[in-house]
C-alpha cells in the first residue's frame, strides 16, 4: 500500500488588475496555474463568481491528478476581518465593502475558504518557501497596482489591534504630497506602485517633457516598470528621473521599516520587482546615501524569490496553516 | 512577625540633558528622587561617576526606609546590547561609544544593574502603570532632548533583529529636509522634539521673523515648548506656525504608526508631553485631516501619566521584571 500523495491546496490572489489561482503543493511548488482580468467595474457579485468558476476548474484539475484540496485560501487587498472572513474596503477594489467573502465562496464553491490580506499573504509565502527562508522577522513590500506590506515577527504575521497592521504602502513618506488612493496625500503607493510610477511618467509626458514613452503614451498603451528601466538606460532623462523618484520614495519606506522594526530582512515582491537588479541595486544605493550608521546597520534589502507567484503560493500556504 | 515589605529598585533615566533617578515601588510610585544635570561633554567616566553616586545616595535612603534593593535599572538613549550592557553610540550623548555600562556601573555601585533604551523603559513604565494599563499593544513617543519610541506588542517590548527596533524618532517624514543629529535628513525628531521645536523658533527669529519671543531668544535664554504655546495662545504667527509645524510631523508619526503597527493605543510622553492639551489636540486635529479612514479607524493617541517620570519609573520596572 503506498501512502496517500499529500495534500495541496487552492491559492487565489485577487490583485486590482489580475486575479490569479493556482494548485499549490506544501513546498510551495505550483501544479497548475490560472489567471483572469479582476474587472471590479464589474461588480462583487460577477468578480466572486468567476472566482467560484476558477476555484471549481482547479479542484477539477486536482481530481484529475488524483489529489485532494485540503482548502482554498484567498488573498485580497486591504483590510479584512478573520473572525467574520470579511472584506472591509479595499480602495483597489470600488464597490467592495464589507464583502463576505468566506461565506459567499464557501457557498459557491462548497470549499474550505480561509482569507487573508493579499501582501500578508505573500509575505507568508516568501518567508516559508522564498526569500525569508531561515529568517524570523521579515518585512516584505508588494509593488503592484498598489504597494502592500506584510510583517513576520518571531515567524508568525503581526496582525496589530484590528487586524490592519502592515499597511506599509499608506506609510506618509512625503506629506502634503501625490494624492493616494486612500484619501491620503504623500503615501509610499501614491509614488512607488507599479501603477503611480507609470502614472507619474505619463503625467510629466502628457505636460510636454520630453520622452522616448511618449510614442506609447500617445497610442494609450501601458507603461510597464521595465519599459521605464529601459528606457532610463537607454538615456532618457524623464523616465531616470521617475525611476529614481519611485526607488528614492522606496528606499525611505525600509530606512523607516528598519528603525521601527529591525527586521532580519525587507523583501520587495509583486509585479515591479520583475525589473531585478535595476531596482535592487538603485534603492541600495539610496538608503545608503539616505539611512544613519549611527542607529545600527543598513536594512538588509532583496528581492522576493517567488516573483510575481509569492501571493498566489502564500494564499494557499494560509489555507494549509490553518487546516 | 509583620511580613517583610516589597523590595523596590533603583530607575535612573539618563536622558540627554537631564539624569534623573528614583526609588520606585511595584505600583510605578516613587519613594524619592533626584535629579542632576547629564553634562556629557564632562566624559563617560564623570557622568558614569555621577550616576553611581546617585545610586548610592538612593540605596543609603532605601536603607534609611527599611527597604531592600532589588536591583538598578538604566535607561539610556540609542542602541543597547542587552546581552553584553553595552551603550552603541547614543547621538545625544556625543563621545559616548561602545559603553559597558552595565558592567562600569555594577563595579561602581556593587548592585544588580539592568540596562535598557530609555524609550523602551518608558513605554514599558507606561505600559505597567500608565497610559497603557489595560491594554496589549502600545506605542509610545517620547518627546523630549530627542524623539524616542518604544513598541509594546502582545505585552513585551518588540525589540526586533538586532535589539533597535522602535527608534520612532528616526522615521524620516520630510525626506530631504532638516539635518537631525542621526546624520540623516527629515526625521521626526528633526521637527518635534522640544530642543528641534525651539531651536525651528529661534532660527526663524534670527532670520529676522518678528516674534514676542524675540527677547527671550536675545538673552541667551532657553525656550521650552510651554512659552512657544503660550506665546502662539497669544497670537504670536511665528509660534503658532512653529507648533503647527511640531504637531503635524508628530501627527505623520502616528498615522505611519498606526498603518504599520495598528496598536490600541499611541502615547505621547517626555519633557513636551506637559504641554497636554495643547499638544494633544492639535495632533489629533491634524489626525483627523491627514489619516485615511478607508484604512481603518484613526488612531487612539494620548497623554502620558507617568508624565516626565515614565523613564524613571520604567527603568525601575525593568530591573524588577527581570529579577
Amino acid at each position: 500500500m503506498s501512502a496517500p500523495a499529500a495534500n495541496i491546496a487552492i491559492g487565489i490572489d485577487v490583485g486590482g488588475t489580475a486575479i490569479k489561482g493556482g494548485l499549490v503543493e506544501t513546498d510551495g511548488c505550483i501544479l497548475e496555474r490560472r489567471s483572469i482580468p479582476t474587472n471590479p467595474v464589474e461588480g462583487v457579485d460577477h468578480v466572486l463568481g468567476r472566482i467560484a468558476a476558477m476555484v471549481g476548474d482547479l479542484a477539477n484539475h486536482a481530481a484529475s491528478l488524483g489529489r485532494a484540496i485540503s482548502g482554498v485560501g484567498v488573498g485580497v487587498p486591504g483590510t479584512i476581518r478573520h473572525a467574520t472572513g470579511i472584506v472591509e474596503a479595499p480602495p483597489n477594489l470600488p464597490g467592495w465593502k464589507n464583502v463576505p467573502v468566506v461565506a459567499r465562496l464557501c457557498w459557491l464553491t462548497a470549499q474550505r475558504v480561509v482569507l487573508e490580506n493579499d501582501a500578508n499573504a505573500a509575505a507568508l509565502g516568501e518567508f516559508l518557501c522564498g526569500a525569508g527562508r531561515g529568517t524570523k522577522d521579515m518585512v516584505m513590500l508588494t509593488l503592484g497596482t498598489g504597494v502592500g506590506g506584510g510583517i513576520i515577527a518571531n515567524g508568525n504575521l503581526f496582525r496589530g489591534e484590528l487586524e490592519n497592521a502592515g499597511e506599509l504602502g499608506h506609510m506618509i513618506v512625503a506629506p502634503g504630497g501625490r494624492l493616494c488612493g486612500c484619501g491620503q496625500r504623500g503615501c509610499l503607493e501614491a509614488y512607488s506602485s507599479a501603477t503611480q510610477t507609470a502614472a507619474r511618467v505619463i503625467e510629466r509626458i502628457k505636460r510636454g517633457e520630453p520622452s522616448s514613452l511618449t510614442p506609447l503614451v500617445e497610442s494609450g498603451q501601458e507603461i510597464s516598470a521595465e519599459q521605464i528601466v529601459a528606457a532610463a538606460d537607454e538615456g532618457d532623462a524623464l523616465a531616470a528621473d521617475a525611476w529614481r523618484e519611485t526607488c528614492l520614495h522606496l528606499a525611505v519606506g525600509c530606512i523607516n521599516i528598519q528603525h521601527m522594526l529591525n527586521p532580519q530582512r525587507i523583501v520587495l515582491a509583486g509585479g515591479m520587482s520583475a525589473a531585478g537588479a535595476k531596482l535592487l541595486n538603485l534603492v541600495e544605493q539610496l538608503i545608503s546615501e539616505n539611512c544613519s550608521r549611527m542607529l545600527g546597520p543598513l536594512p538588509v534589502v532583496g528581492l522576493a524569490e517567488l516573483g510575481n507567484d509569492a501571493g498566489l503560493v502564500g494564499a494557499a500556504l494560509v489555507a494549509m496553516k490553518t487546516v
